[in-house]
């Protein structure tokens, strides 16, 4: 059996983000918070600026799975993970979407900054910042862009 | 003298932001562009998904220090730092802005969440990730809110 111990870094913490991103496919919010620490700061891609700690990010994430009927997609590109010791980042594009009103799954893409800390041997998530850029212009959210 | 070296790993990662925050307030490109890593991975507030190595990092910063007429506010708060041997991170909030026709400067809120690597004993920016949130209606950035 392959254990966390045997990885390398890098693959350690792919391992952690790869099991948080399934757990958002399978919208199971109980196994995403899993993979926070109790002092997590989020910085999601919509309605606050930030929400502090587990329980605030858990409400947050109840109520944006409240809004997804169907299947979700949820998959990370491009990942880049950094490590040294008992810290970690990683950032990519993380394509995601749900399904329209004649049951096909449309996407978009947006950023994500991940920050983890090695804790007791297990890499737990203490800072997610998810992101559209926006246009100056007309200040309208940019969701149609494509890597 | 102090040195970086001297510096406890935090107060160092900080001394860099700081540094770097002063430049983008001296709107001095040259400066701000001297903290990142040639093969920098940048997701700004606005524009584009993702602004990929030096080179393309800092026409994106010419570009927008010509959009900012006067003087310009780029405080950082709330930071909050991460840091293990040559890696680290840290997130926080970014309070900035630019003056208005009656010369007084107007400011919003951004969040940022900045990843570093130590070479050769410096700190360098290696990924900057910015942003406001939006509504998920209007689909507009948020750039009202307030900590």
């Amino acid at each position: 059996m392959t254990t966390s111990a045997d990885l390398s870094p890098e693959t350690a913490v792919l391992d952690c983000l790869e099991r948080w991103a399934a757990a958002v496919r399978a919208k199971d919010v109980e196994a995403i918070v899993a993979h926070y620490t109790p002092d997590i700061v989020a910085f999601d891609a919509i309605l606050q600026l930030q929400f502090k700690g587990l329980e605030a990010y858990r409400r947050h994430w109840d109520a944006c799975m409240a809004l997804c009927a169907g299947p979700m997609a949820f998959q990370i590109h491009e990942e880049v993970i950094h490590v040294d010791g008992n810290v970690a980042f990683c950032h990519g594009l993380i394509e995601c979407g749900g399904a329209n009103e004649r049951g096909e799954i449309d996407t978009g893409w947006l950023r994500a900054t991940i920050g983890l800390r090695r804790i007791e041997g297990e890499w737990r998530i203490v800072h997610e910042h998810h992101s559209a850029p926006f246009d100056m212009t007309s200040r309208q959210a940019l969701l149609d862009l494509t890597p």
